[in-house]
This record gives C-alpha cells, structure tokens and sequence, in this order.
C-alpha cells in the first residue's frame, strides 16, 4: 500500500469512497456535492481542503483503497487547528491496519504546520470508530450538539 | 447600532468578548489563543476566519458589544459551508435584537458567497441559545460525538 498527498485526479475515487461512507451512514441521498466544484475546492486558486490517500499495491480494481480529508478550523481559543472531516477505508480492505497508518500521517502533517490539536466528529452509535480512536488518545465531548440552518 | 466587517484593529475588542464568553461557558483558562496568530489568521496572506462586529452608538467604554465570526468548512457530502465558531453579545447588551441582527446578516453573507448552509454547536445545556437559533428554523443534530486529539 502507498500513501500520499491526493492530487486533482483523485477526485472522482475520493467521491466513489464518500458515497460508500453515507451509505453506511445511512444517508446515501445526503450527498450533494457536485464534483467540479469538489475539485475545485482542493486544487483552485483558494483551496479550503486536504488530503492523503491510499492506493492498493497490486493493479486492484478500486482505484483508491482510503482517504482522509482535512480542513483547517479556527477555533477562538486554540487558535489553527486541523479538523478531519472524513477518514474512510473501504470496506473490504478493513482490519488492515489502513485506518491507523492514515491518523498518524495526520498526526505528522498537523504537527509540521503547527497545529495544537485535530477534532473530528463521530456518530454515537459507531463504537468501532470509538474505540478505534480510544487508541489514539483521543478526547470524547459529548456536550456540544450540532446546529444547522439550511438556506 | 452599527453592524460592520470586522477589520485587523477590531482584534483587541474581539479577544476581550471571547474571554467573557469563555468564563460563561466555565472554561476561563481554556482560551489561550495567541492574539498576534488571531490577526495573522484574519488578516494575514491566508485568511481563516472572517467576522461581522457591532458597535454601540453612543461612547460607550467597550469598543465592542458583539461580534459573529465564522470560517468555511468543507463538507464532502455538501460542498462549501459556513461554520459559525462563535456568536456573541456582551451581557449588558442582550435582549436587544443584537444577536438576530448578527444572525440575518451571517444568512445574507452566506447567500452572497454560495453556501448552501451554517452550521455551528452549541452546549446542550444552554436553553437561551438552544430557543433562539430555533427561531431561525434551525435543526438540531445531536447524534454526534466532538472527537478531540491533543498534540
């Protein structure tokens, strides 16, 4: 396997994975973004994410076997910090160690560009994702509830 | 009252509301921000954040009363969204309209710049907040879990 920076031609792999996690999110229908203006969000003049992804070593069917995209947050107290917006590996290539290998080039690129923590969201219901982060050291706050106003 | 873009000078004024929301949310000590990188990250190459700010009308001793600041988030399932990190009103100064003046004009900004929606949290014990973004029609999104990795 191989990590790596994703680049514009990753773009409809990284979406074939996204529709594959809303699925088992049970909110296949949720995913609307239209994918020039997903390219363009990652690779056009003002770029607001981030990515690594992970190809198979053998000429797999599956262009790409993971990914993780990030973005940059600002939080009022911490400062820049690195939120991780997806971490997705593919079903079939699960249990792989994959998961783990992507946090900690996570972990190695927030530190190099000064970041003092990463945040991310998981469903409640998802203990194998818990429990999968438990290992990391990370932090659960389940005080704070989302809010959003469609437009 | 005077609604404006916050500009680089308006820093100090912000800083000094955060604290004050910090000590409301009972974590005083958690805001360690360094107010130079605040700046840098506003008005710097590279801006992260954006903000709207309120001035009172008369001379009054607090350079600012409130403020919204937001920054754009990347949903993979929803393309470019508005974040809105906080939203604050100093206490002297609420119950006067501030905060749905702050609100319509975050909507109208958003409209202007394409994002199909504003997401923002809030502490499930704070029931003033909770009534009032529910008079925006807003919904609320409970089954997720803040994740939190310190570096």
């Amino acid at each position: 396997m191989k990590i790596r920076k994703a680049t514009i031609e990753d773009c409809p792999g990284m979406l074939e994975l996204i529709r594959e996690l809303a699925a088992y999110e049970k909110a296949p229908e949720e995913v609307t973004v239209d994918p020039r203006h997903f390219e363009e969000s990652g690779f056009g003049e003002k770029p607001v994410w981030w990515a690594f992804v992970v190809e198979a070593d053998d000429a797999s069917s599956i262009p790409l076997i993971a990914f993780a995209l990030y973005y940059i947050r600002y939080s009022t107290w911490k400062g820049q910090t690195m939120y991780l917006e997806d971490i997705l590996v593919t079903e079939s290539m699960r249990g792989k160690g994959i998961g783990k290998m992507l946090i900690e080039k996570l972990i190695e690129e927030a530190k190099e560009k000064g970041f003092k923590r990463i945040t991310w969201q998981v469903l409640d219901w998802n203990e194998p994702a818990i429990n999968f982060y438990k290992k990391f050291g990370a932090k659960f706050d389940p005080q704070w509830t989302n809010v959003i106003l469609d437009l």
